[in-house]
């Protein structure tokens, strides 16, 4: 093992444990892991919470990790150790950006263990703060632009479009000349993403939502439609896609079964799937996802900051736990394990 | 025109009309249509009822028929009369199986006029009874085989199992060396499945069922399994699939909506999709139908004989309307225009 601890390498951390499903947080005494061969261990500067680690503490998120277990799938920081292999070296005293392991504990902690191919090294001039969200929602948006632009679909729609995901996801597809229509759920939600650029806006609250929205789809001839919140949204999107659409859901921020008439499959040649980014990652080459990584940090350099809603320390993110879920289109929230 | 009507071209015909969707059939005499180019005049001789019939007469199945309209979508018999073109004169006297026209009156009548292209000269050993069920069904097999075979499933399931159709799929897979598992609802049809050489048969009334399933879907590795019930099979289904499995919806006998949790979409990559034989047929090239013909033809004259129920007039129809939705499995009921 190499590392740039000044004294001693650290004994013990702290870290935010889930021990059962949909019964909170608390805050444990962990040992600092120690970095083998292929591994980092980063400092962690900042974690985002995302509407993913939010279902996994709920028990709604298929994940290999065993219980108890530190939360968070991604974050930010600095490399303070590494096994003593050359592609770990190179990492030592970098910012990065990283995964948590699969199968192992994760960002909500002073300390993170992980792969070295999981630990992305920052940009210069991204921070820290943009840099721990790099990960989850922006290689999300990129899989989604990829697999709307193999479909040949000129036009895309995106529900729950207020989210820090779907913002993204207007953006880039503009950049990618693609056109992204967003679902949003409020009026407040549409002034948000008109601000931000947004051509294309429809509110499931307006009585018309359904007409305007099988108009739209139609002129723009959108073949595929991302959905965030499961239930009766995808009939909806089903009913509103021309022939031959398809549904792919990522979300079940609805928290409610969806359930569909037939016919939209057999006479309208229609389709339900589903997006995972786990399972997309595990799809594509190395050299796909680094190109990947690195058009994403351009992009957050220069076109988009991802808005921060509030900055918490370990135990505030307890405390605030059941809040999280309300308003996730104000802005993300990112664990600070350093703060006190 | 040309015909080989022995004394005059017909004035009128009987011919059993659907004016209401839901609200039964009336005999109506109608004009016997006269053949222009590329169309022929067919003296029908058979025509089965099918759950797609079925389904039309209740308003639950896509089609651009226009009400009042004469029902039923294939049938048999012989070209009496046709356009006077090279092609349509080739079948005059021939008998042929036929689908009614997608816009026009069914073959549920003494006559019906249809293209050319959808008359199909019988082979010599074929009777006109079991011709006439050539079409709906047999190629719906063919196409679920195709469907298949371009998946990369060298196994399927399907449930209704015990219908026409599925006795035929079960019966082409094994020619084809595809193993079908047949999903039936009774134990009765357990026992008809067994007695056809069926190999894998599950009963979903069993207790186990759906642990069975889920089992023989993983040792047979099934990615698709083709659906006639719609509602809570198809749950079903989806949860026995191995990951990336598909449910391909094909009927809706259960007369309900589905109802399916995101989880399956999302971290277990599962599809559901439909599949429509008139979607199917228009996107076949007239090679790769002709050919389907002639394999079904042949398999009908040497090596499977759809079991006939019972045969009834005009009359009998309308009297027994109601019905013949149950037990579709005990056999077809063949339309007979020509008895009294």
């Amino acid at each position: 093992m190499k590392n740039i601890f000044t004294s001693h390498f650290p004994n013990s951390m702290k870290g935010l444990v889930l021990k059962k499903f949909d019964e909170g947080l608390t805050i444990e005494t962990l040992e600092v892991p120690k970095p083998a061969k292929g591994e980092v261990l980063v400092k962690i500067d900042s974690a985002p919470i995302n509407p993913s680690d939010w279902a996994f503490l709920r028990g709604l998120y298929a994940s290999p990790k065993k219980l108890p277990v530190v939360a968070g799938f991604e974050g930010s920081g600095v490399v303070m150790a590494t096994g003593n292999d050359f592609f770990s070296r190179r990492l030592l005293g970098k910012k990065v950006a990283c995964f948590s392991p699969p199968d192992g504990n994760g960002t909500w902690a002073e300390y993170t263990l992980t792969q070295v191919a999981t630990a992305i090294p920052l940009k210069k001039n991204l921070s820290l703060e943009q840099g721990s969200m790099l990960l989850v929602n922006p290689l999300s948006v990129i899989a989604m632009i990829s697999i709307a632009k193999k479909k040949r679909s000129h036009a895309i729609a995106n529900t729950a479009a207020a989210s820090a995901l779907g913002q993204l996801l207007d953006k880039m597809c503009r950049q990618n000349g693609l056109q992204c229509i967003n679902i949003v759920r409020r009026p407040e939600q549409v002034e948000l993403l008109k601000k931000n650029g947004a051509q294309f806006i429809l509110d499931s609250s307006f009585p018309n939502f359904n007409t305007e929205m099988r108009d739209l789809f139609k002129q723009k001839n959108v073949k595929i439609a991302f959905d965030a919140l499961s239930g009766a949204m995808v009939s909806q999107l089903l009913a509103a896609l021309p022939k031959g659409g398809e549904v792919m859901v990522y979300g079940a921020l609805s928290e409610q079964e969806m359930m569909v008439p037939h016919g939209r499959f057999i006479f309208e040649g229609k389709k339900i799937s589903g997006f995972w980014l786990s399972q997309w990652i595990n799809q594509q080459s190395m050299f796909t996802l680094l190109q990947a990584f690195n058009k994403v940090q351009k992009f957050l350099c220069t076109k988009h900051e991802i808005h921060i809603r509030d900055r918490m320390s370990l135990t505030q993110v307890i405390e605030g736990l059941n809040t999280f879920p309300e308003n996730m289109s104000a802005g993300k929230i990112l664990v600070k394990p350093g703060q006190l």
